[in-house]
């Protein structure tokens, strides 16, 4: 995976990411701060897992906000299942943040990502604080040490950025994101931080964000468990200057939605111990809720994931899984494509050349599941990753 | 696994199993039928799956009965989504094992089991049903016969018999059982044929099946994928002679209820590429359909099935498992034992000596989770396997 690393910053941010020493490789970054030089809108979209991390806890309360500093990510550790403790720390953590910047606590958001269950530790993260903020550049080199801060068993960092015109301003949304596994979200997921220099209202932010986190993060699944520590966040703090119109509005969400969905894509192509990317399109539903409760299904069968692994078109799986999402619907309705080939119509098998489709699976990296289940307007499109001896490799040796 | 194959049949109840070359291998038997020498109560459970067998379909509607005859079941081949065809072919099974008997059609059950989306070999099956009615016995061989002729990816074949005494007659309740994977029961599962003795009506019959099944096949999972062709039979043909009165009805539910749960566990026991067994207990809710879901939530988490494939007593998965299964609960009131050791206590971890729980969990095939998620009344008992690389190479190699 090629990620180009010249990806500009927003105006008025500046990032940065150390090694503090909460990873047991002590030469791997662990610590990341982003951080709006002037006060800005921010809103955060966040795990619905009811067992969640303290940092979901404390950055929840304070979205959306008007007067947003800064973003303190850790890896490592998640500071999640850590009672009253994690939630000290995970205050602490902004309050340090808030002493460097000279800004209040509440106007910092926290998260962590990493092991559960453990408590942090908090003197090197207490001496990490100082260093990070000492680093802080409005440059891209900045920006990818930032994104590889928080990676956890990711293996590439994850940034992706978009530029439109606003009348006669330019304005930039540069997003980062991590994540591998554990991913199920249910109306929010894993870790992503998305800036612009946009001027907008914290309700417009909160918006915003919630459309794109609907069309991308929400749009994935590994392996379909829901995160303790799943969150995104968009900071807008208007250093770009010129006013904001309707026309704008538009502009700007398509930017924050083609983001999102770049860096889910990312996570997607992360997908650990994956050979398989599968794109899931769904559609014929009478709601957008009903195509997307189908694709979370199929996405979600361990036996259609093993099949794209064994380059199997078994589409008694894709159909089957279809049948128990939970939709009411008709047999006879449903149409079944997989890599264009037609499978299935209308209830019916048909006629194909088996050892074709298999090779195309076989050759690509790309496998293509295209739904029809009836005359509906709904359609939604998802992506997931097959599943592989590797991924129960290193999901039964390392803990998460 | 050792199965004990001196299981006796119920009086009145004759059974066989035939090699009619459904299969590839010639010499696998494929074909089973059990037959009540007289007219018997029956009652079904069948896949709440929307894409569902022809058997499935032709079947439910004929239970619950008061004159049922026979089940007749082939495996190797599911004839499910297959349309029209699927249709006539299903019920020309139940016209052809009719005419050996001489009574009606609609006396006959039919269930098929084995890959998706194929026509069934009807000839082979024509040929085949007449065979297996020759060689009908009372024999406990026979038995072992059918219960191995119903088997698809199954190791061993699935047998389990009561003998309880009502008032001075003795009762016997003895079922077969197949499955291995594609194994996420709703309401149903798997394939299973259940005969008595007892003289029940249709509707106690019916009543009797639906609350044993809640407590054993809707109670386990492999990898949560329900089938287009779960079902479970329970024949009671009166032939134990005898009345049933109110107290007999406890006996007799508690007998098929040890039955079916036995014959769910053997199924659990012979899932695909599992190195453990996993059970999973959940008290503390308001309501046994919470208590279910949060133990099916876990029990269908990837990440728990590789933590215990690893002998990792990654407790966090547990735990953010419950915490995304749907139902309203508080962290706080979320208790954890791992093979009994308490390992999370009232939403705090708790110290513990990891390296034994972890040695405890690598020399058992046993693994037991016991959760407490509140002060309700309400627990449920699930049944799972672990993930291995083993089932990915099943899976991804063997086309359902």
């Amino acid at each position: 995976m090629t990620v180009t690393d010249q990806i500009p910053l927003p105006r008025g941010f500046r990032v940065a990411g150390v090694a503090c020493g909460i990873k047991s490789d002590p030469g791997k970054l662990d610590l990341a701060l982003f951080v709006s030089e002037t006060p800005c809108a921010a809103a955060g979209v966040f795990t619905q897992n009811l067992v969640h991390g303290a940092p979901v806890k404390v950055s929840r309360e304070r979205v959306p906000a008007a007067t947003a500093r800064a973003v303190v990510i850790n890896s490592g550790n998640s500071n999640a299942c850590t009672g009253e403790r994690g939630m000290d720390d995970a205050e602490r953590m902004t309050e340090l943040v808030a002493a460097e910047l000279g800004c209040e606590s509440q106007s910092v958001l926290v998260c962590s990502t990493g092991v559960i269950g453990h408590f942090l530790p908090f003197e090197k993260i207490a001496a990490g604080i100082p260093q990070v903020a000492a680093q802080l550049q409005p440059e891209s080199a900045s920006l990818v040490q930032a994104a590889q801060a928080i990676m956890t068993t990711d293996t590439f960092h994850k940034l992706a950025t978009r530029t439109i015109m606003v009348g006669e301003t330019e304005v930039t949304v540069t997003g980062v994101a991590k994540g591998a596994a554990m991913i199920g979200p249910n109306m929010a997921t894993m870790l992503s931080v998305i800036m612009t220099d946009a001027a907008l209202s914290p309700e417009t932010t909160d918006a915003m964000l919630r459309h794109a986190v609907d069309r991308s993060f929400n749009c994935i699944s590994v392996e379909g468990h829901t995160s303790t520590s799943d969150t995104v966040i968009l900071l807008a703090n208007a250093a770009a200057g010129g006013a904001m119109d309707e026309t704008a509005g538009d502009a700007l969400q398509q930017a924050f939605d083609e983001v999102a969905a770049e860096l889910a894509q990312l996570i997607i192509r992360d997908a650990e111990g994956a050979d398989h990317i599968i794109t899931i399109d769904v559609a014929g539903l009478a709601t957008r809720e009903d195509a997307f409760r189908i694709a979370k299904t199929v996405a979600d069968s361990v036996l259609v994931k093993t099949a794209v692994t064994g380059a199997d078109p078994n589409w008694g799986r894709i159909v089957s899984a279809v049948g128990y999402a939970g939709v009411t619907l008709r047999e006879e309705d449903i149409t079944l494509r997989l890599n264009d080939t037609l499978l299935y119509e209308q209830g019916s098998p048909v006629s194909y050349d088996e050892a074709a489709v298999s090779q195309s699976m076989r050759d690509n990296r790309e496998v293509h599941i295209d739904l029809i289940c009836g005359s509906g307007e709904s359609a939604v499109r998802y992506w997931t990753s097959d599943l592989t001896a590797e991924y129960v490799r290193l999901n039964s040796e390392y803990t998460t």
